[in-house]
């Protein structure tokens, strides 16, 4: 069977999933903000929308206590997500009939033992890992039918934790890109704006948890997969250091690449929801599962910010812009809230960032992970015959830049490259730890705030740049994302002066504040609105940078983060 | 000038740099062990003996409260340290005047400030590190007058805990070697018996600190290099997991290789030697200074065996046999003495460790490390001119394996190497946890105590097998080595019947237990003993293995079991 026939049948396949009671009629395609819809499209209960719109700390109270069954809950965001779905094409396997008797089987284990399961009893999550049962297939054709035999470590995990895993989410081919689409299971859109990406590679989960359609999703980063989605879908997120959360069992393209490692994190509508994933997992000691995940416990003085004054004022340096694509006039608005947040809650935020070598990062990340020649994604498309996506640049001709890079694909390069990074890693610690000098606090800058993207979420094909999310990967700093504000059609409206362009890429995307009609995306039947509509709706959100294995301690940072703003912007 | 000049000008260079009145007469060459001669020449004073043998915390106390000077005990180790190299040629870079220089630094320090400097004030301790105004060799020519214009981030921490780096140890060329030869210092040689190697790579090391010539040294170690060197030696030691310990600026051949990493680790004369090192560097938080270094702070809850019954009835399992290479009869004598030591101690040695795809685990090794087609050593052997140095195996005519493999040197080969490796890591964590079931603790297996190597110090050029080392390198298991006995001329004497050899090695490796005149070794001129001498006096170690990360429990492990050693086996 060609892959066309096999993509379309497998395509089929999902849409049969659905049970039919579940199907809605979306509203047209001009409606580009369909965030709102579940609550008014009729399919979910009041109750259902309480379930699905509550807290997650609430959540898991009340499944823990039995006051809500796990099978009514399961249920309701399983009916929201079936909607989300029907909007912006976010999910991917869809086992409603599995999902519902493993709420049954939680239930009755609260019931026969009087306790809940575990830390997470009865948390509908979603995710995109191997489960064994089921199909993995991340975004290639030719991994249909690829039915794994064991759960990987996080899903083992996460239902030790007394998780439901109940949905799998939409991913783009090769992973390594900041949007979502393959040719399995299509493109993903923007539940903000449909004509928009959700941003990728968790794209499918940025769109279903910006509908609450999950209580928590995991994805993975390798160059910012979870930080971008969560950006332009309103959410919060962490980009744990290497190896700090379990990724045995996986399934990725490129595997074995280990010099700049994909990790997993969580996505969600708070940031208690990410602490209480990252703490669950380590509570079960991932290290007894997964032979390269650290022998290193949750550090709850970590988290209590006891290496950063006790949480009182804190010294943060703003990364306003890194030197190699200016961000749009929305995030230098939402930099200032934040700025303006904290110091009325009486941090310092005195420290302006001073970039270090940003391009050279750049550059190494950039021949790593084509160190392989892209033979890993050229052989996965193979399998079926689909074509490699080449995602056209709007700017020029060219196709994307990993596909083309000259490189020697030699160990003794590669090897040569890890001397590099280590020395420009060095060299980019000591850049931080000098910062004791200005800080007025004894310390080093405590953490770094920057834009995730230098934009909010772009129209379909356009988001080309994502070197703010991954200068934090090559360096493996732990990074948390959360949201800040929204695209304001008037105090953004306003186009800057042009400033002295760093480079090519730079001058398009500055181009791109205003409308640019000369325009190539993939797929030219997309419609786009006039100029001021362009980043209509997006959420705009922000990332907090901390050390190598800070985890605790930026998770702590961005809930401080998030209640300064909270009472500074009512 | 030829790589043969600068050797030898390179090598009077280091001779002059000993003070003449320093110079002792070496005893005649057939007196093979050669370890008691520091106390008998006469160079040192019943003084300067007392410091150089006197336990490390005795030592630390002393200096600590100002009762021996820094000068005094740095003069005594500097004179053991020549007395040890005129014997065993153990020392590279000898730069007397600017140690004793440091050490009145130091005493001035305490003067002024009324306190001592760091935890290891005043200690003398030797390495191979890169040290600002010093050349780093590592056992190149090309590398003769490479000095170094800052201090590597080990050498860095040492300096701030108070130590003085007061001399420079030998190594092999390439460093992934367990002997200690190379063309500028030449051969180092094992004061219990000359006629055998001390190991490698850290040989000089090994050698020095078993003459007592240095308090505490520091080696690395990729696949044994620390532990091999004490067994032979009849020291302490730990090899930490990859990044536990500050690798940052120190210089090797095949640098940017990061799928087996070198760590660096301490050799000392007690495990309380090996607990003080660690502990103080982890407490100068060395991750502020090496960006790849893990934030994980000195556990001591896992040094008191928290997770391990706190240190109550542990159950060991032995490794009698890694199914490759069989031990010949001294390591079956010290493993049954460690077990007997260990039940009369009250713990459960109930289990006989269950080898699982070592085979397969040394081929990823093998591999990985010559994934580069050994093109790093190749070049800078040309640097000079010099010559790769070729191990001829004593069975066969062929070269050292590692410069034979016929690998792709591709980086997707690499990748593969490393999905491998995951993979058989955790098979190996899934075998260790499966442990549960059979130790009756309710925990899995605690510890796994094997042998370092397959024999005690073998002549020079014998030394062709590192495995018993090396698995735990590839699976990153944290490991402690401690001595046990020393070759018994009688209880060692009998060669045991012929077993079903598990591979040529294996067979040629059975055949050294009886000499065997078919022999080629690199120097023809060496003079070799008739059989019962072949491994004469021959200090015999074991290993102690945890998990990764789990130094501070390994160390305490080989505490309990030097403690329990000592008590029983008076």
């Amino acid at each position: 069977m060609d892959w066309q026939s096999r993509s379309r049948q497998r395509k089929q396949q999902q849409l049969d999933s659905i049970p039919s009671d579940w199907r809605v009629d979306p509203p047209s395609d001009d409606q580009l903000n369909v965030i709102d819809f579940p609550r008014t499209c009729g399919l979910l209960t009041p109750f259902e929308l309480e379930i699905t719109e509550a807290d997650i700390e609430v959540l898991l109270f009340k499944l823990a206590h039995a006051e809500w069954s796990c099978l009514d809950v399961t249920r309701a965001f399983y009916k929201r997500a079936v909607v989300a779905q029907q909007l912006t094409n976010c999910l991917t396997e869809i086992f409603v009939d599995r999902a519902l008797e493993q709420a049954r089987e939680l239930d009755e284990y609260l019931r026969i033992h009087g306790k809940p399961k575990g830390p997470l009893h009865g948390l509908p999550i979603s995710d995109q890992f191997t489960i064994k049962g089921l199909e993995t297939i991340m975004g290639y054709v030719g991994w249909i039918g690829n039915i794994a035999d064991r759960d990987c470590v996080i899903v083992e995990i996460l239902r030790e934790c007394g998780a439901n895993i109940f949905v799998r989410t939409n991913v783009p081919q090769t992973l390594i890109w900041g949007e979502t689409f393959n040719h399995v299971f299509g493109r993903t859109v923007n539940p903000y704006n449909r004509l928009c990406t959700p941003g990728g590679s968790s794209g499918g989960e940025g769109a279903l948890l910006a509908m609450r359609g999950s209580a928590i999703g995991v994805g993975t980063d390798i160059g910012g997969s979870v930080r971008i989605p969560s950006a332009f879908c309103g959410l919060y997120t962490l980009r744990p250091s290497y190896e700090r959360l379990p990724y045995q069992g996986a399934l990725n393209s490129a595997q074995g690449q280990e010099s700049i490692s994909s990790v997993l994190g969580p996505m969600t509508n708070s940031i208690a929801g990410v602490k209480i994933f990252t703490k669950a997992v380590l509570d079960a000691k991932p290290w007894t599962k997964d032979p390269l995940c650290f022998k290193k416990s949750w550090d709850e003085a970590g988290y209590q910010l006891a290496e950063h004054g006790n949480g009182k004022s804190l010294c943060f340096a703003m990364l306003w812009d890194n030197g190699v694509i200016k961000p749009h006039p929305p995030m230098y608005r939402a930099m200032k809230m934040v700025k303006a947040a904290l110091e009325a809650a009486g941090h310092k935020v005195v420290v302006d960032w001073v970039n270090y070598k940003h391009m050279d990062l750049f550059h190494v990340a950039e021949y790593i992970w084509a160190a392989d020649g892209v033979e890993a994604f050229t052989k996965d498309c193979a399998l079926s015959g689909e074509p490699l996506v080449q995602l056209e640049h709007f700017t020029t001709d060219e196709t994307r830049d990993l596909y083309k890079l000259d490189i020697p694909p030699l160990n003794k390069f590669l090897w040569q490259l890890h001397k590099q990074k280590r020395q420009l890693r060095k060299e980019y610690l000591d850049h931080w730890e000098a910062t004791v000098e200005i800080t007025g606090t004894g310390r080093p800058v405590d953490g770094i705030i920057s834009p995730p993207t230098p934009y909010g979420a772009t129209p379909h094909g356009l988001n080309t740049d994502a070197f703010y999310t991954t200068l934090w990967n090559i360096l493996d700093y732990a990074t948390a994302g959360f949201p800040v504000t929204t695209v304001d059609p008037i105090l953004d409206a306003q186009k800057p002066p042009p400033h002295e362009f760093y480079n090519h890429e730079d001058e398009a995307i500055y181009n791109l504040c205003k409308w640019n009609p000369v325009i190539h995306v993939l797929e030219a039947h997309l419609f786009y609105p006039d100029d001021v509509e362009l980043f209509k709706d997006s959420p705009i959100g922000l990332q907090i940078t901390g050390r190598t294995l800070e985890e605790e301690a930026v998770i702590g940072m961005a809930e401080l983060i998030d209640a300064a703003l909270k009472a500074h912007h009512i």
